[in-house]
């Protein structure tokens, strides 16, 4: 394990929070200001954790059962952790990750057929003592964020989802929210909660400011030229 | 995780020390005694680790390095695990598997390219508390050992081994042998070394009383049906 000198930031929250627009933005700001910034994604986000996403979700996995693969997802985030987040933090560079451990946490909580000791230390192995400096929880109620991602759905021509949602589908996407809101009340030195029901612009000037107060740690470390990620 | 009832056994060991035959020996003798046994092995041993098996053995694998490899082995070990071997011991059955985490800990502390601390966290995650009562090491010097392998493929028509092995090839095997004693001597309550040097009769019953020293465990549990497993 190296030392990091970048910042490591996670995105979190359910369907229609804009997680992905924010994360644009903010990295355009970011990199405007000098910064070297790499944006990433789970599950997935590195060549390894590629082909294990490809493994769990091929006919194969049908049979895995809820435990090998929260297994095989611990074992895709250890090889984005590994050869992915932690170089680029060793690099100096603004690390911008789309969900981590406490969708894991979430997801897998909220189905709750796996006990919470395992997953703990899975999520210990995974990470390998590398947790983000500071995660957004982009919150915002279940009705409200469904409604925006099938709107969204609509004007992108993507799969056309529900005109409306089913109760039972607002009710998880509601414990899942609740599930997020409680990590974030139990961990409030990593964790930040967004109000993502205002305007784009206004949440974006928000995340701006808590990642800027995270900023100054990179004042150390050689500002490196702009990745070419995406 | 449920309290085991029944016994669970592993051999360890390098090649030509003759570990699938006593174990095939071990599971008669103790079927006739009345014992419900099941024989199982690593890597491997249940439909998802095998599945596993499948995808770190294909092409798609090479990408993968030795960390994710190790990951997918754990994740592989976690259903053998949880599917076959705590369900047999709960059910009051002796589990006899061919090789288990002493075999990873060799193989993978020989090559020493990941964390001790990592590897050791892996297992903990991979075993999900479920150790093995006893561990048989099977020791024989490499040289004797890889010869005996040589005559045993010779006889049933394997790929044809080198009459000779190099230096290096021998110093390989060497070196994991001294690990597999280094295991036994930290960890005395489990682990057991046998001479397997000697004839396979002597081994065996060797190998018997060793076993038959834990089997009162099982003297309150009802003795189940064989099991039909090979």
């Amino acid at each position: 394990m190296t030392t990091s000198s970048g910042l490591f930031v996670t995105f979190e929250g359910g369907e229609g929070a804009g997680k992905s627009s924010q994360i644009r933005r903010l990295a355009e700001t970011l990199r405007k200001q000098g910064y070297s910034v790499l944006v990433t994604r789970e599950p997935g986000g590195s060549a390894g954790a590629e082909a294990v996403r490809h493994v769990i979700l091929s006919g194969a996995a049908e049979a895995f059962g809820t435990r090998l693969e929260a297994m095989l997802f611990a074992a895709a985030r250890n090889d984005h952790v590994e050869e992915v987040i932690r170089p680029a933090l060793a690099r100096g560079t603004v690390v911008l990750c789309d969900r981590f451990i406490d969708s894991s946490r979430v997801y897998q909580g909220v189905t709750g057929n796996l006990e919470p000791e395992f997953l703990k230390a899975l999520e210990r192995v995974a990470v390998n003592g590398l947790y983000p400096h500071l995660t957004l929880i982009m919150d915002i109620p279940a009705a409200i964020g469904l409604e925006r991602a099938r709107k969204r759905a609509e004007a992108t021509g993507d799969n056309a989802p529900p005109d409306r949602f089913e109760k039972e589908e607002i009710e998880t996407h509601e414990k899942r929210r609740q599930a997020f809101l409680d990590i974030a009340a139990a961990e409030p030195e990593r964790c930040q909660v967004v109000d993502a029901t205002r305007s784009e612009k206004i949440v974006a000037a928000d995340i701006l400011s808590l990642v800027q107060a995270h900023l100054p740690t990179l004042l150390d470390v050689p500002v490196a030229k702009a990745e070419n990620a995406s």
